[in-house]
């Protein structure tokens, strides 16, 4: 499995400088890459490198190539953004290594005579689809995947083991969800009907679903609830990463990426090009501004209506204010003895 | 399917102001209701949009009725909690438009000869059921749902596709379980035996189980551990929401509410009526009497013995201590400005 | 089921003073142990109990047993470590107790037949073998386990139900996890590729693997991502808790122990025998060192180079600097008091 940098030009773009015959059999960091190997330069500070790389060709922005002293010894493939470039040059070489996954259902797959399996679809082991599901062109749903009834699934969605979809949620093109993802469960709604001694926390039943826009990827035991009247939605081009529960209700705007541990409680609206870094925590009924960057571990308790870094846990405030404060709060000692002196030099008897 | 304001009535009580003939065909919110939809009133603020919405009938409390100017064009059933009521109406159409689950085991459903399933139960593809379980009447198992050998679930148990169960565990009526939780783990519990270089952790053995009381919500991908020695508890009518972790020999009073992605360190024990905040940690060992709020995200790390609300990060503290001193942290570089130029005027020479 | 105190001596070692002939038949703590039980004094706190409990033999360290006033009426085991031994000794009955897991493989497995499966292991219900997957002697997976493509189990491992282990990854001897867990699902790594409008987060392949070293334990719902490029690496002895998410191209020093709810971002180095508190959060590219304990709840967004404590959540730092601070931060409005008296004072016109 080879292609040469002409090849790759023709799929993905870019110029080549030096031979465009030269043959890339793998890929590789500067510092790691070898003959052969296709190597990438994303980040400036790395610049020294390129040069002493065994790399045999390197993926650089024509800004960056200007500032190399020697080009001797290797090809550069000119790209205006070489991370991505590489990304995909390493998803063409994946997908041409890993074995085809064959179209058509497993016979322990139990698929209700009523759903709609493309043909060209894949059904794993032990797979559970409802009534009334359907199931697009080159789907793949790994081993133990559990389909609702009613749900729908767009061409190209690809579904690890063990991922569960709830009744009548729907997943748009090229959806990938990890095992142990759970979309569709339940909000959490109950009302209180407390009086005296007795009483119980009703039920509110949750009657909306999930919507998920295409390219979205969802990770391992992330888990999306169905809305309650209305659906949750996540829009396209989305990132969510690991173990992230999204409440009922929600909306996440399209290429939002947010990464693991993270809660965002029920009835928030986060805008589109939002980054939410780890473990962070966003109450509910707020909403979030379009570009909207929080830290992680950073609590989010209220609406953020203008693009910028925010930080903190108190509630979160911007990044800048937050770095200035704690690193006096973690000082705090030192004013406390600072203003123990001066009471002592303004009222020396006390 | 169309209910009678009379037939509600008859069903879970009220009085009717207006026309008991009235068909209600469905429900929606006081801004979206139309004609044969039954709306509500659960918060005062909404009042106006009584007398414009086209709701035919409302619930509402009649203190909040004498306050309505005009009741023309739509009828009242008055209630003494308009919320509650409004859910248990939309429990019943659900259950009414949901396709009913036949009893009977699955063919691929694998079941130990020793475990005892009522005739009424219904167990989903691709379940197992281990032996000496034991399977109440009415009991819903969705697919993929693990039972672990002598545990037991009493009547009108339901587990969504794909929870998981272990041996000796016991889950009372009515409990609710949603898609990969995970009940009965086994608790986090290991002896250090490290003598200079060598050694290791000393696995101790979870030899108790959990012990779920009746009316338990619990969410997606939750996880309760079993017991050291003796049973973690979940006492009845609690409800947990999705990814929350509970310890080893904890105990949840009865009421309880847990919102998402809080976790609770063993040993701990909960009062009734506690409102526990999303994200929350608690640790190992505390007690929390009856009726404490914790405020999202906060620590607790100390026994809270007073009902009340309390909130924070270092660790919780009563809320409304919480919020003047959390609004100064944002604002500690001004403190210290102060302190800079008191500094200065007392030791101007300094 | 018994054992008398000699037996466990030729078992587990140390040193019985009073009847080596003492029949055991359980274990139970000091102030619940009955005739025929054994029990332990690990905590120097609890030796008055000693006395009193009506354990027939108790587990203590030489030093402890000099402070027993009178040593009647029962026997005592005298070990280096009287916890773990306990562990040991519970570890024995538990296995003696438990039904003995029947080698071989269950007719409702789809195991592929180029997966090489040893005769000793005992293989569930609904469990998935891929191809080229190695399956060590006495392995045992419990029903609905899914197990990738040439992904490699060494003896004696335990995968509790429905288990995912990705393609590709190793776990060595006798390692357990428990039931939801996700190993080997793709790490969280996306290029932007935006121009004015329009763009994408390009996926970066994730074509390292999860490689865990022997004894390690992994609780339930806890998520291991593969590495980008190399693999992530668990080493030797760790245990892991419930609900823990550990990003790619992560290594675990061995021995470490990580609590509940913790997260740790992708390229993080944790040293040996270091303690993470639950729900602590550990950003992305640092090295801790060997030794260090994380306060539950804290953020670490630097590296760690010193053993020790630390705490806090803007970010960690050690936890005697933290807990001197936090208490102040609970009373900043009394400083800030101060400080206005102060300013009074000094400008009095003010």
């Amino acid at each position: 499995m080879a292609f040469t940098l002409d090849e790759l030009v023709s799929r993905f773009g870019g110029v080549v400088i030096g031979d465009g015959a030269c043959r890339i059999t793998g890929l590789a960091p500067l510092d790691q890459a070898g003959p052969n190997q296709l190597s990438f330069l994303a980040n400036p500070k790395y610049l020294s490198q390129v040069e002493t790389s065994g790399a045999a060709a390197v993926l650089i922005t024509s800004a960056a190539l200007d500032k190399i002293a020697s080009r001797e010894g290797r090809s550069f493939l000119v790209v205006a953004n070489p991370y991505a470039y590489f990304a995909r040059v390493a998803q063409l070489f994946l997908a041409l290594a890993q074995p085809p996954e064959p179209s058509g259902i497993h016979p322990t797959a139990v698929i209700d005579p009523s759903a709609v399996i493309a043909a060209s679809a894949s059904i794993g082991a032990h797979v559970v689809v409802e009534a009334g599901a359907v199931i697009g062109e080159r789907v793949r749903l790994d081993a133990q995947v559990f389909i609702g009834r009613n749900a729908k699934l767009a061409p190209d969605v690809h579904l690890y083991p063990r991922v569960t979809v709830y009744h009548g949620c729907t997943l748009g093109e090229r959806v990938q969800i990890h095992s142990g993802a759970v979309i569709g469960a339940d909000g959490f709604g109950f009302a209180p009907d407390f009086t005296g001694d007795g009483g119980e926390w009703v039920k509110i039943p949750q009657v909306g679903a999930v919507r998920i826009g295409p390219d979205v990827d969802i990770g391992a035991n992330t888990t999306i609830d169905r809305g309650a009247m209305a659906d949750t939605v996540i829009e396209e081009g989305v990132k969510i990463d690991n173990q992230v529960q999204i409440g009922h209700n929600c909306r996440i705007g399209a290429y939002t990426v947010i990464a693991g541990c993270t809660g965002i409680a029920g009835s928030t609206t986060l805008g589109r090009h939002c980054i939410i870094g780890g473990a962070v925590g966003i109450g509910g009924h707020l909403t979030l501004a379009d570009r909207i960057t929080v830290a992680g571990k950073s609590s989010v308790t209220k609406s953020l209506t203008k693009a910028g870094v925010y930080s903190g846990t108190f509630p979160a405030i911007e990044s800048s204010d937050w770095n200035r404060n704690a690193a006096l709060m973690r000082n705090l000692d030192k004013m406390r003895a600072r203003l123990k002196q001066l009471e002592a030099a303004v009222n020396p008897t006390r």
